[in-house]
């Protein structure tokens, strides 16, 4: 069989490989401690009471056997974010359950958002660097990923302005809340500069936000969506996956009711629906504990993992020229060696040599080439006693592929 | 917002409603007696033996909660998928666990598939009638279908060789096996000639098989796929649906490695995974009981569903005009009234003023304007009580909706 003669063009040419994927391939294969995953801590998995909500469901009238006659996501859970998100100042005030629509995690968010949305030859705005699944998608879908440099506020408005001023883009793509990787923040302030851009140049925004809840230092600020206010043209993805377990698979998306038809029609053709005994789940799950306890609880834990790895790393691998930030929430330190010139060599390298495993920042640029210095390393999961084994393993290996560079010129 | 300026063109003009979803609201609304739905009989969720099994994967030490590492679903189900089916003559000898891709239902396997091979302005061949969710789909990549008279023994062979003759198609999607709407089943020899047509006119065969094991009069035949033997050019789809619970949302593909490979990167971009608690309880579920058995005792019920269905509406609504056939096992009885020009009209009045519903068989043919005269029943969640009430009803909407036509004239 002559595959490549079957397959269409987008499926020959525009599927990438995850590199992440690959990279935690060799990590696992090579036993190495992670820095790398981009997970949620297993031990803060709050398996007991998901048990207790799975039983109580699933032996219960409720119809989580059959097909779902709604197509949007289970009422309850609809009902339950809205009113959440509502009470904690995220949504303008024409939200309502009609305008959710339940995912299987914000991972299909994108993607069903990308097939509403793009055609091949368009332009999409992205931060740069930014999450590498989300630019596989679009570029997938044939659109050209335009990125616009990332600084610790947010976007360089500067540098977007240049490039809305060159192009007609169809949406920016952000993760305005301790950002994946760099554990940036977008400002407020931004946020609303971006708006009136976005009006000026009529495109929408779309506004990835799994992190907002691990957060260190209180209110990660506000989201694009609240500040847009009337003006319908931010869709955002929201995900259970790092405050509760991203095995439950569940996220959603909000939109103006146009979008939200749509997406019920690609919802029938692409999956008929969702696995709903999960939704049910996690409706009994969030009535039945103390939410906001559960997320301290968990940022708190979290906020240990980030000090604890950051001052190994400033201790031990600091003195091999790594420079990090400290973010005020989520799960990855971003840093650089500005030695370095291809991370994806070191990373590698350090895999092979020391068994230690880290993500090549320049894997998260959309452009080959830019942020061959950067590095993602992530604390998630990350234990005190691994972050000191993990970073001194890690400046080991900057020393010895120093050495080698060194040989090499 | 200028919704439409933002969608693609593929949403804006070739995302189809379903008919079936459209139908089923109004029977909703209408309170009307259901001969429509497409569904298992609720009474047969294993529920008891289901609850055991979540119960115990959701106590384990099983990987449920986290990200997933096995993008292609997990390994025991695909091993004991892959076991079963070859135990049942019903792969040939390539198909290793390797090659089975779990999927959210066969209708993600339609569109997984759909988005590995279709471009805008490619032919599908399909059969005349055939799943409306399918098509769907197909029309949704773009692509042209092109039907292909479905008979009691499949599908019309000198219609094919004309259709072939005259376009260069991508696939042949075909449920062979008590076809959806029709109840027919294809015989091996036609798999065969069909199949020596794929390999001349270099077409791919796309097997849709999920009502294979409810069979009323024993082994209703064989697979494209086991038939085409080392010629690897049909994909084979199953589910879970139909057997167990459709809530499950669990099928699988069965390919090649080159088209696995590729639907990994589309699982990646897609879902990154899909709910593997619900794969781990399957594994539970079908080790734990007499799986042969209780298929046997599905089929049992669904016969005595059929025999009530048939013999009620022969009674009832034979006299009107309503011609039917009985098949051999899946959930639906076919057939046509040879007076009713628009079965589509038929159907809405039939539920407003007799309170039942019933599916015009229009909806199930690719080109509009075909079958206008046809009708699905569905008998799998009709109890006998259910189809006399039914039949009753059918009979005196026929009788109303032929004063109303004669009226007219």
């Amino acid at each position: 069989m002559n595959w490549p003669g079957h397959f269409n063009d987008c499926t020959n040419d525009r599927l990438e490989d995850s590199a992440i994927a690959a990279i935690m391939k060799v990590a696992a294969a090579e036993k190495a401690l992670s820095l790398a995953a981009g997970e949620p801590f297993g031990a803060l998995y709050p398996i007991g009471h998901l048990q207790g909500s799975f039983r109580r469901v699933l032996s219960s009238d409720l119809p989580v056997w059959g097909y779902s006659n709604t197509r949007s996501g289970v009422p309850l859970l609809r009902e339950w974010i809205a009113e959440w998100m509502s009470g904690d100042g995220l949504t303008p005030e024409w939200v309502t359950p009609d305008n959710l629509f339940i995912t299987n995690g914000s991972q299909e968010g994108i993607y069903l958002l990308s097939e509403c949305f793009l055609d091949p030859g368009d332009a999409v705005l992205v931060e740069s660097p930014s999450y590498p699944e989300a630019l596989g998608v679009f570029q997938k879908s044939g659109a050209e990923c335009l990125g616009v440099p990332l600084l610790s506020d947010g976007p360089d408005m500067e540098a977007l302005e240049t490039v809305l001023a060159r192009k007609k883009v169809k949406f920016f793509y952000t993760i305005p809340t301790f950002q994946n990787p760099s554990g940036f923040t977008t400002s407020d302030e931004k946020k609303r500069r971006i708006l009136d851009l976005a009006k000026k140049h009529d495109f929408l925004v779309l506004e990835d936000d799994p992190y907002r809840n691990i957060s260190f230092d209180g209110h990660p600020g506000g989201t694009y969506l609240k500040a847009a206010g009337d003006d319908r043209r931010v869709i955002y993805l929201g995900s259970f996956s790092k405050i509760i377990a991203p095995g439950l698979r569940c996220g959603w998306i909000i939109s103006p009711e146009e979008v939200i038809e749509k997406l019920l029609k690609f919802r029938i053709m692409g999956t008929l629906c969702l696995p709903e005994m999960i939704q049910y789940a996690i409706v009994d799950f969030v009535k039945g504990i103390d939410l906001s306890e559960h997320l301290k609880a968990l940022s708190e834990t979290y906020r240990q993992h980030r000090d604890a790895l950051f001052s190994s790393l400033r201790e031990h691998a600091g003195p091999e020229g790594l420079e990090i930030t400290a973010p005020g929430g989520g799960f990855f330190l971003w840093g650089c060696v500005p030695w370095i010139s291809d991370m994806s060599e070191f990373a590698f390298f350090a895999i092979r040599n020391e068994k230690v495993a880290v993500i090549p920042g320049n894997i998260f640029f959309p452009e080959r080439g830019q942020g061959m210095d950067t590095i993602r390393l992530s604390f998630s999961k990350v234990i005190p006693s691994m972050a000191r084994e993990g970073s001194k393993r890690l400046g080991e290996a900057l020393r010895k592929f120093r050495a080698v560079q060194e040989g090499r010129s």
